[in-house]
């Protein structure tokens, strides 16, 4: 059994992390938010104490200072709170820092997103080797458990992956990711979670289409679906984390990552990053001084968090898999729907957060059960699916599976590279 | 006779002012072109000297740097330099220095745009009164000699309402200012002069109407326009700078300004200043620092001056007249075209440039000549408009008359407010 859980970072999934935590600190122990700016932390556990969600009052929910990406003020705050599990929630270019603490300390490491550099953008696949899996065998070898990438996508449909490998299917062809929020926040433009990291996902568009990396260019490629709940909406081929790591650990041809856009959004996406804003490469200003104009984009756009109150309509996340049973040809689609005003009223969060913090909890706890706590490190779809998908149906986030969904065909898909 | 010119300021408009005080500097004298960053005042002495434009070489033309919103500065720089005309083309942040160091030097003052305070945009009407017009008296104390708004529109359309009342109207009912850009520079955006200025214009449309001024919301009232040369394009209703000295010299019931718009451009426009990005109001960055994002626009867009060499197409900038002579009715349409690519082989700049910085070396030659040195302040229609024409006919920008133009007929316009 591993007890009590560090979260580290204060944004709109570490909110729903700590909610979600609470309400199973009978088997996560004592928890503690830590972030550069504590006042966003007592935040959260305000929001948690006022929805009274600390199931088990005689632990502690309390938060702290940190700098993520100093080791060893890392190392000094998981020892000195005793926590055997670490969630990182943080801005994803904390990831090394973390999971450094926690080799050195023995903790388990979890957290939701790939590692960025904050000057490198879209990196060569598979990316996690560049950074990750260059630590799998010091992890090995120290017996540390680090499982990366286990919010939503990258992380409940990796583990549907498996899922199908396990139980659906003899032989896989395509596996295609698609993520859509037919939601409304009522504000001209905002993104759903850091527009800093969000946007550095919309540069170059590597897909694994069969068994090669392939470049486009991002939304060059649309598919209109048909899906369950939210209905037809169109999709863009994207990149995305969880393809850098299923291509190596799923046998199928090709994984593609498609994600929804309205044309309003496209329209203003394009005009901010054809004048530039969307860039890390600093500009200087007529006083001299050097400015990151995505980082001046980030304080203009309405903060993620403050979206949740307004927020209505659905999210709509599934894979579809086609490939054979058998002797038969077989497709299925695999999802989840989240409701927007629902995730409000249960932790005062809009479901893009709520999708992704909810399953690190579920993983903690099967850390912290012992089911998962596997002493090295892997990515989600490496694990057992069957326990994390059956907690999750009870903790907000249920899979539904259609045995013959509308097909999804999508076009023949040009390279521009390959590697 | 009054002689040797100073310039203050180095932008796209100096350029050419530059150029032009070079080939009449056998009347104006020696040139010193001055501004915050020296390099740029010597990389416009160069493009003059490659154009081998110094008509009288034993003239000089030289650089020095001020910083124009000092006054003591500016003061020395005009006594030690014996300039006895500044042309003052720098940021309209700076105009009210410059006049100032001319009323204690004696100099004569010209400038090409109203006064703006950094942080007040778009001025409650007559926004004159609230900067130049208070020194009115003061110049005609002195005797100075200050001649606003000699750009071309403010500048040359003024003139023309003056020559209208002088020579082709009895009574004037409506004067309609329409400025176009025909011309492509081939950059997915970019303003034709200082970003910073050129969008502090786009926040209220004040417009002389029936004899009040009412305000309208930007690009709310557009219109179709069958122009000479460029042909039929959409104008949108404007505030703009002779609106406001117009409305108290001209004798018209009203007096509307008109500028061209593309639908990209509004398009790439709303975006921006729904964004916010248009906005003079800092805002604070993660990392503690202050920016204003109009500047970090400003310095992600094209310098203006980088878009001559490969601009095509023309301006026309027309003034559409509408009143009686004698017991006629009468409708003039009286205007300038004017063609990038020209501009580019005389000058090394763009048309829009181009247009703004001939006027005011006219205006200067007849400053040095003494028909426009008229020892107070004044805005261009209070002057004579005959020689000033003529002469800008010779100097690159001919005056057209056409006697039975297309017709202009606007809707009617509602006030969301008056004063």
């Amino acid at each position: 059994m591993r007890k009590n859980v560090l979260i580290i970072g204060a944004g709109g999934v570490a909110h729903v992390v700590a909610h979600k935590c609470a309400m199973y600190n009978d088997v996560l122990g004592d928890i503690c938010i830590a972030s550069r700016t504590r006042q966003k932390c007592d935040a959260i556990i305000e929001s948690v104490l006022r929805k009274n969600h600390l199931r088990d009052s005689s632990k502690k929910l309390y938060s702290r200072e940190v700098n993520a990406l100093d080791i060893s003020s890392l190392i000094h705050l998981i020892k000195d709170t005793e926590s055997e599990i670490v969630i990182n929630v943080g801005q994803a270019y904390v990831n090394m820092s973390v999971l450094e603490a926690c080799i050195e300390t023995g903790a388990v490491y979890m957290d939701t997103a790939i590692h960025e550099e904050p000057d490198k953008v879209c990196e060569n696949p598979p990316w996690y080797a560049n950074y990750e899996w260059k630590r799998k065998e010091r992890c090995r070898e120290k017996g540390i458990t680090a499982i990366l990438g286990i919010g939503f996508d990258p992380g409940v449909v990796n583990a549907w992956c498996a899922l199908a490998q396990k139980d659906y299917f003899d032989t896989i062809d395509t596996i295609d990711i698609l993520d859509v929020n037919a939601g409304s926040h009522g504000k001209y433009f905002a993104t759903n979670f850091d527009p800093e990291i969000n946007f550095r996902e919309f540069r170059k568009v590597w897909t694994w289409i069969n068994r090669k990396w392939v470049l486009q260019k991002v939304h060059s490629v649309r598919m209109d679906y048909d899906f369950p709940v939210v209905g037809r909406l169109p999709v863009y081929l994207n990149g995305h984390d969880e393809l850098h790591s299923l291509s190596k650990n799923i046998d199928a041809n090709s994984i593609r990552f498609w994600m929804g856009f309205g044309d309003h959004y496209l329209n203003v996406f394009s005009v901010l990053t054809n004048i530039g804003l969307t860039s890390e490469k600093p500009v200087k200003l007529d006083d001299g001084r050097e400015v990151v104009p995505l980082k001046v984009l980030k304080a203009l756009l309405p903060d993620p968090s403050s979206l949740a109150p307004g927020y209505t309509g659905k999210t709509c996340i599934g894979n579809f898999i086609r490939g054979t049973k058998g002797h038969e040809q077989r497709e299925i689609f695999i999802y989840n729907i989240c409701d927007h005003a629902e995730c409000y009223r249960e932790v005062e969060s809009q479901a893009i957060s709520y999708t992704a913090g909810v399953p690190p909890v579920a993983a903690a706890i099967l850390a912290a059960r012992g089911d998962w706590d596997v002493k090295h490190m892997v990515n989600v779809e490496e694990l057992d699916p069957t326990p994390f998908i059956e907690l999750l149906n009870t903790m907000g986030l249920p899979t539904e599976i259609i045995e013959t969904p509308a097909p999804f065909t999508p076009p023949v898909i040009e390279s521009l590279e390959s590697v």
